[in-house]
């Protein structure tokens, strides 16, 4: 099936600053969960979720509220949740304020294995991005990735 | 185990700026892989492969060089080339020009599913990320992202 629309190619210039955005990505994201993996049992995906609940109130969030925050399905959120309830990191139960659907609760141990995990995390974070990137373009990254969140998020994504 | 190193937190600023790239990656990521996955059976690291050796003379890369072009694994990308051969997409052979080590090749079939993969991943990158950020911080981002590779890849990564 021949495709009809003209699609605009990226130039020589944007497929190289979207090469580097790949292979940057990949390499950091891999980074920093091996180093999480390594140190404490945690994927990059279950520390941001235990970072979630540890800012909110009674360290318990909605799953469907867990699931938007981070920008993963509810399955792999479901999914994510039963594996650190395995580990006695978080638990499951009615919300208590007025016992519509389910939370994810972080337990004592699971707060603590947060806060040892943290310092891993930060000093990647650190190391990896923010001593490299100077502050104007990391801020730049952030106001682009910002954007893209919103679109991305605005069409039901 | 108490962790004695002082750990240089992020501040609320920078914190901000690493959850809208962390937002922003995962919805871009998760976007056009759905896109590829929906229209033409592929995935991104599927796709970047292809388009990997679309570029090679002959079509063809040794296993471990494309491993470390799209950064990954090198099981990983054999399991990625397994794949694709069953789909008649790349063919395996003995490397033509010193007979050392094992290429993959892209097929003719795998040609012409890649240039209908491009239109629809093209038309993603620009929709979602290009026309999102302004040119200079699309630069901003290339420049970042590339140090990244850089450091993580020099540190044998």
């Amino acid at each position: 099936m021949e495709t009809t629309t003209a699609t605009p190619w990226l130039t020589a210039e944007q497929q190289g600053v979207w090469r580097s955005f790949l292979g940057g990505t990949t390499a950091l994201m891999d980074r920093l969960d091996r180093d999480l993996r390594t140190a404490h049992g945690l994927s990059m995906p279950e520390y941001e979720i235990l970072v979630r609940l540890s800012e909110a109130p009674g360290r318990s969030i909605r799953m469907a509220e867990l699931a938007d925050a981070v920008g993963h399905s509810r399955s792999r959120v479901t999914h994510t949740i039963a594996r650190l309830e395995r580990e006695d990191i978080v638990v499951r139960g009615q919300c208590s304020d007025d016992g519509r659907g389910v939370s994810a609760v972080l337990t004592d141990h699971g707060l603590s294995t947060l806060e040892a995990a943290a310092h891993t995390h930060v000093q990647g974070v650190n190391d990896y991005l923010l001593d490299t990137a100077g502050a104007e373009d990391f801020a730049a990254l952030g106001r682009v990735m910002q954007q893209v969140v919103e679109k991305l998020n605005g069409k039901g994504f």
